[in-house]
């Protein structure tokens, strides 16, 4: 295997240790950092049973590094990515403490999924190498990564990302510029509005919504993305699509639920239809669709599904 | 096999031809009537070639019989799947006279996607046995079929079509009344919207926007569905998961896109991104579409996922 760049993992949460397994699996030495001492020594085991139920070989643990310092982890390192809790003072106080111990070459991602790069690297003398790089938890296992600029950050930097990412097996896609909730979250968010709204309302039951995607468009769309879905709708293009279901879909679309969707009685509705509700029981149907999703991932790159 | 019950299809295009499929592999014996004669001459082949494409046996084409009229084909029928062109004209001709010709307790089921029951129904003398029964196209390798009652519609009609679809393989979705859009384009449409002003907007490419989907969410959601994808980031349930995140994400529902989106610019950045425009090159990649569809039922399935 080819000699690769370094990689700097900063927080050994769950993100941070998929992103550790992500890039240490391709073959990047990894230099690992994270504030608690026991999570640190906890590592070579933690990531190889990771690797092992996600399918992959548990040996590439082997190539990740605890480091004992945050700046042992920067060191030499092509790109850091931080997956720290997502409160704005720890990522700020981490981002200044990154920009001053990296090298100024090092790109500094984060996995924030709410808060915006510009919030945590406005001010900084390094800015211009930061971004977010927003992973579908867990990514070693879900391989999109939206990177998501500040203002300030080089579209240089952007695309070096770019190559990293798509390097280690990750779908990087890029966006043009800050956005709240970057393009997933959006789309999420209008969709489970309508979702929670028509449970709320007793349109059709939890599982029934539930299937309407789980059996119905979400397989169209772990195949093609919503756009080539209408497309093939389409022989004629899509203003031809346009002109037979733009209005009918526009009426639907404008009378779409919003925030009022997120409601104590959906809450209830949806909580008293699944029966793994408490921490225990989350965990273990979590594990469940993490081995799903690894399943999975490895079916469509069988099928060599990308082309 | 044990002896199944008598289908009747009315209609034989891309959907009736994929109900064909689904009822008669089941072990159901089908009754076929389309009003073109070529059509139901090349019947045996074309269902043939179609069950073989999704990996299924392609004798099971020999449980379908064409049929010279329609009151032949709905002779003796427990349930009749309609899948004519959606004009409310033809729909409400053909179900009166269905509603004439069918015996009290044969169902009568439209594929209906966009007119509801009560519009092609209402007044007949059998409006109690008629529904909308929605498929995603195809439905021979996409399970979900949305039951979608009329106001007039009976329980038990409902009930038993249930048990039909159920038994047949596919996955039904009950709804409790008549809702524009039911369920499944109304989710359709929210997302859409928001995803053709992104990229209207330039936010993020077609391709980029279709990854962050294919790639990403569609993954979790073609597993679980979106209820139980939040249900699993709420370890303290769906109270919990609202009071942390329902502010962040009933603000992008708030911001979501309308009608608006439906745009001329939409359009022509979307038809640029792909290189299958034009009536053949779409044909090619539907088939290379339901050809994946197929093999991610078969890999679903043999998961087990459904549980």
């Amino acid at each position: 295997m080819e000699k690769k760049d370094v990689i700097g993992i900063v927080g050994a949460g769950l993100i941070g240790r998929a992103w550790a397994c992500v890039f240490a699996r391709a073959g990047h030495p990894v230099q690992l950092w994270d504030p608690q001492p026991t999570l640190r020594a906890a590592m070579p085991e933690l990531l190889r049973e990771m690797l092992k139920e996600a399918g992959n070989d548990p040996a590439s643990a082997d190539r990740v590094m605890p480091c004992e310092t945050l700046e042992d982890a920067l060191r030499g390192a092509v790109l850091v990515q931080e997956s720290c809790p997502e409160i704005l003072d720890i990522k700020r106080e981490l981002f200044t403490r990154m920009d001053k111990a990296a090298a100024p070459q090092t790109i500094l991602a984060s996995s924030s999924s709410a808060l915006m790069a510009s919030e945590f690297s406005a001010g900084l003398a390094g800015a211009r190498r930061c971004l977010v790089a927003h992973p579908v938890n867990p990514p070693h296992v879900i391989p999109v990564v939206e990177l998501c600029p500040s203002a300030e950050t080089d579209r240089e930097v952007l695309s070096r990302a770019e190559a990293i990412y798509a390097g280690a097996g990750q779908v990087p896609v890029l966006l043009d510029r800050e956005i709240p909730g970057f393009v997933l979250n959006r789309l999420q968010a209008v969709l489970l509005a309508e979702a929670l709204r028509l449970v709320g309302e007793g349109v059709c039951s939890v599982q029934g919504l539930d299937d309407t995607i789980r059996h119905g468009l979400g397989r169209r769309w772990a195949l093609m993305g919503p756009l080539e879905t209408i497309s093939l709708n389409a022989p004629a293009g899509l203003h031809d699509y346009i002109r037979r279901y733009g209005p009918t879909m526009g009426r639907l679309a404008d009378d779409g639920a919003g925030a009022e969707a997120f409601s104590d009685r959906a809450a209830d509705i949806v909580d008293a239809a699944f029966p793994h509700s408490g921490p225990d029981s989350v965990r273990a149907r979590a594990a469940w669709r993490d081995r799903e999703l690894a399943a999975l991932d490895h079916h469509l790159r069988s099928r060599n599904v990308k082309d």
